[in-house]
């Protein structure tokens, strides 16, 4: 069969020339060099090669920043250079002129091995679906109100952990810790027997900002790049038993998975959409009603082991990503470049659109087995109905280390 | 007045040959070239010309490492070369024979600016005075049990912002924020009302740990390089409004303080102390009852505009540090260099020993005033009646921005 040529993309194709997300990419020929890319269709288009190929198209001021080894210094540079980039890029693959030049420049992407495209500075979770903020109190805190008393008025969201963000297909081993249920005495240790994931959208900051200097709404799209998938891995027996008061930590600390290819924010220009209708007026920082419309139409496809398990809708999402950034900065943190920032589990209202295991078996399992594997996939309307793809989320779960176990102790009988 | 000479110490100085610690400092004559410094007294050994000085002492293999803007690379090298730079350290500074050599290298601390000492990579903050915990929890749930349930089971702990970890000095702008009491309607916006420190231990990671690999309590010495002192400055009214169920966020993210100087763990040899008496046995990877002595003597002081405020002492601190970084990779997170772990506030039982204002006006205030002056200092007992010091923390603080204030709803009559 003779190869395909990388410009002829099929029908449907959520990564033609509308999309062009960019990534990381080693070859087997130079497991040691890491290069940006961009991928267009099945292919990897390698960006540190663009400069010397197309020099007529690409700025030389860029070719520095196409020939780092992580997305970083491109994340730095700016909205006006990432548009800049974006409009070579898309005159590369597309202008029939271009073609003898740009097509030794394309690998296909069974042949590369994906690295995680930028360095993650800090990590933060939102909790923004109220669908699955509801689905989850309702579980965790059955005799208490299932919607916490701050949550419609601030999008909620705490830190995770940065240094163990990984990229998509990396495998994740089942977590050792400890857990009580309420019947047990005293603790156990062994491990989790309720790993969980969280299907998420994560958005990639670009453009830092000054310490002291709040974000406004209308400067989003200054500061984010682009959008991922994410999975953040939940053990619910272990983040069950910690969680209360500082939140959750071991639970979710040990993999947060991403896509390897990270879409740019301008890719989703026809797919911004009005989030759902506010109960009651927001305070002016978060207020959005006169903006531009805030949310994404993404449709998001979960699947176990090949097989489809939901479908959530990110436009039911009631915080939108302007929002999340505008309260995260709001007391005068900085944003640094490589900061990523997830949506919290996406989940709509019906009962096939429901982004973790918790809310899918109402929080009665079962759970992942080792052995499972969970893909994550997503797309958006573009222009002349194209499809605007995320790059998948895949992993693989495997067994926990023999760390021992230690079992509770029975309930104590009452005197 | 002649300048005194470096290598003359007062009696009772905190920063002598037993204390070393390293940080990052430039000149006036060179204000973009950061260098390595030990402090000594009221001096600054330049370790970057170290190696030139005085080359029978310290290996050419170290001096790249010497040689860096950052303490990184030293971090990263792991502990026999901590040991290694640290001898030859002392030898420069207690040996008459390299007096004449090393003299030249010294500036006095007040001709230079010291600068965050490394790039801080994930930031975890624990909970781990009892007397703390339970201060707070009867103040922030006055009709539940003081302590948490899982309290005395495991560190509690959550991950900060990395990316607003400030060096001491560093002016702290009160933030903005939003804030709701039970008896407000609806919540507020504007300058925090309750702007409160706490005063913490923080312990920096220097050898990394892979992922899924657990740094058990034996591996305490070999992961983490020194410490510091934190301020954890906290919005307590954004905080009680944002804190549930996911743990505190914009109450904390706007600045974490940390000392100049990072004291090398080796240097409290003398001051490790047993933890307070466990309530009930421990899990395997938390139980310390066998091992060294987890504590450490640390005697700290709190001072409000110059007048000392309390005397929290680290002593009384329930968990250790070695539990918590055992507990923080107990589920297979892993360590990257420049991670930093901080105690949470100290507190010890009596009403001068509280860490925060909190707790030291049991909740009802005063907060901190614009203008007020907090200043952290602490030392351990050493060798020979020798203290051993933590660099200061010390923060100003500076009006919040004006983004503009909405009052509270007035309450709600009852019908």
């Amino acid at each position: 069969m003779p190869a395909q040529s990388p410009f002829d993309l099929a029908e449907g194709e959520p990564f033609g020339p509308h999309t062009l997300p960019y990534g990381v990419f080693t070859t087997a020929e130079a497991p040691g060099r890491r290069r940006l890319g961009v991928r267009y269709g099945h292919h990897v288009l390698d960006l540190s090669a663009l400069p010397d190929a197309l020099p007529s198209v690409v700025r030389p001021a860029h070719a520095e920043l196409l020939a780092a080894p992580s997305l970083n210094p491109l994340l730095g540079a700016g909205r006006a250079v990432w548009q800049e980039v974006r409009a070579a890029v898309r005159a590369a693959v597309t202008a029939p002129e271009h073609r003898t030049a740009v097509a030794p420049l394309f690998h296909t992407l069974d042949a590369v091995t994906l690295h995680l495209p930028f360095e993650v500075a800090d990590y933060v979770d939102f909790y923004s679906s109220e669908h699955h903020a509801t689905n989850v109190g309702r579980i965790f805190r059955p005799n208490g109100a299932a919607l916490p008393p701050n949550w419609k008025h601030l999008p909620i969201g705490y830190h995770g952990r940065a240094g163990t963000v990984v990229v998509t297909g990396t495998p994740v081993v089942r977590p050792n810790g400890q857990r009580k249920t309420p019947a047990d005495a005293a603790p156990s240790f062994g491990p989790s027997a309720r790993l969980d994931i969280e299907a998420e959208v994560g958005f990639v900051v670009g453009t830092p900002s000054a310490l002291h200097e709040p974000v406004g709404l209308d400067a989003f799209r200054d500061h984010v790049f682009g959008v991922c998938l994410v999975n953040d891995w939940s053990a619910r027996d272990i983040q069950a038993w910690e969680y209360q008061p500082l939140g959750p930590f071991l639970g979710k600390s040990f993999a947060t998975s991403v896509s390897a290819w990270i879409t740019p924010l301008d890719a989703f220009d026809q797919a911004r959409t009005p989030p759902p209708a506010r109960d009651f007026p927001l305070l002016p920082y978060l207020d959005d009603a006169d903006g531009e419309p805030g949310g994404i139409d993404l449709r998001i496809e979960v699947a176990l082991n090949g097989e489809r398990l939901s479908s959530p809708p990110f436009s039911a999402m009631y915080w939108t990503p302007a929002q999340q950034l505008a309260h995260m900065t709001v007391n005068g943190a900085s944003l640094r470049t490589g900061d990523l920032f997830a949506s919290g589990t996406v989940s709509g209202p019906e009962p096939d659109q429901l982004g973790c295991l918790l809310e899918i078996t109402q929080g009665k399992g079962p759970y992942l087995q080792d052995g499972d594997e969970i893909t994550l996939t997503a797309w958006a309307p573009g222009p002349d109905g194209a499809r605007i793809g995320l790059g998948e989320v895949t992993g693989r779960v495997l067994p926990a280390p023999d760390l021992g176990t230690v079992s509770a102790a029975p309930p104590q009988e009452a005197p």
